[in-house]
């Protein structure tokens, strides 16, 4: 398996979330969801579906990745938990969802992943939150 | 943070999860419900709740014996999809989780994390169960 321009979005994670930037490996995107700060990190690996699909390099990789995502969400949003997870019962294409959690979000203490349907930001809050994500990771900072 | 002989088994997870073996960095335990071939990865660092809490060589261990569990969870179950969390949001001491997950089982497709409450094994599947476990991960295997 090999990082190539066969790389294609999976249609539902292009329309549930935000382009904020590509890391050395994954692309770094801002789930539309306004209730949550939300990223998901989808390695541009045409075929992975499991983390352990990937070369042993990339398994390192992306999981560095994940963890300057975390630094990020800490940094923004000082949350009391974070969350990781990489499911893919629905959409197979490999992603790996990071986000912040906090005593009395809507699905606290469960997981944020399939508890309800995302509640879309209007267009102008969806716009200053991909703006804001996309200074969080500056230029350079998650590759 | 150090790993060190301060390490204790949070209380909740000692009951809801039964020891299989000590991998290098973490405790592979088995979680005691009927339904689901279930791990969880418990690293022996006291005080650590996130993953990037660890130190850097720690932080990829835990991935390694991640994926250590994840080939043992396939080679045993055959599942159509691995699912892999660290949330924490109930019990705070750092653990992940790895489960098999097939279309059909009762939380298909969302995450079985938080979904219902465990459905414990009777006495005889347990032991059953952990034996199974014990072998699969076979001396040697998990460090």
């Amino acid at each position: 398996m090999s990082e190539g321009d066969t790389f294609t979005l999976d249609p539902r994670l292009a329309a549930d979330s935000h382009f904020i930037v590509d890391g050395q490996l994954a692309q770094v995107r801002l789930v539309d969801d306004a209730r949550y700060d939300w990223l998901v990190l989808v390695p541009r690996v045409a075929g992975a579906v499991e983390w352990f699909d990937l070369a042993p390099a990339q398994q390192r990789l992306l999981l560095d990745e994940v963890g300057l995502a975390c630094a990020a969400l800490q940094a923004t949003t000082r949350c009391e938990k974070l969350n990781i997870g990489a499911l893919g019962n629905i959409v197979r294409q490999l992603h790996v969802h990071v986000l912040a959690r906090n005593t009395g979000d809507p699905a606290w203490p469960g997981p944020a992943w399939g508890a309800s349907q995302l509640q879309r930001r209007g267009e102008a809050a969806r716009d200053a939150a991909i703006s804001a994500w996309r200074l969080a990771f500056g230029p350079g900072k998650p590759g």
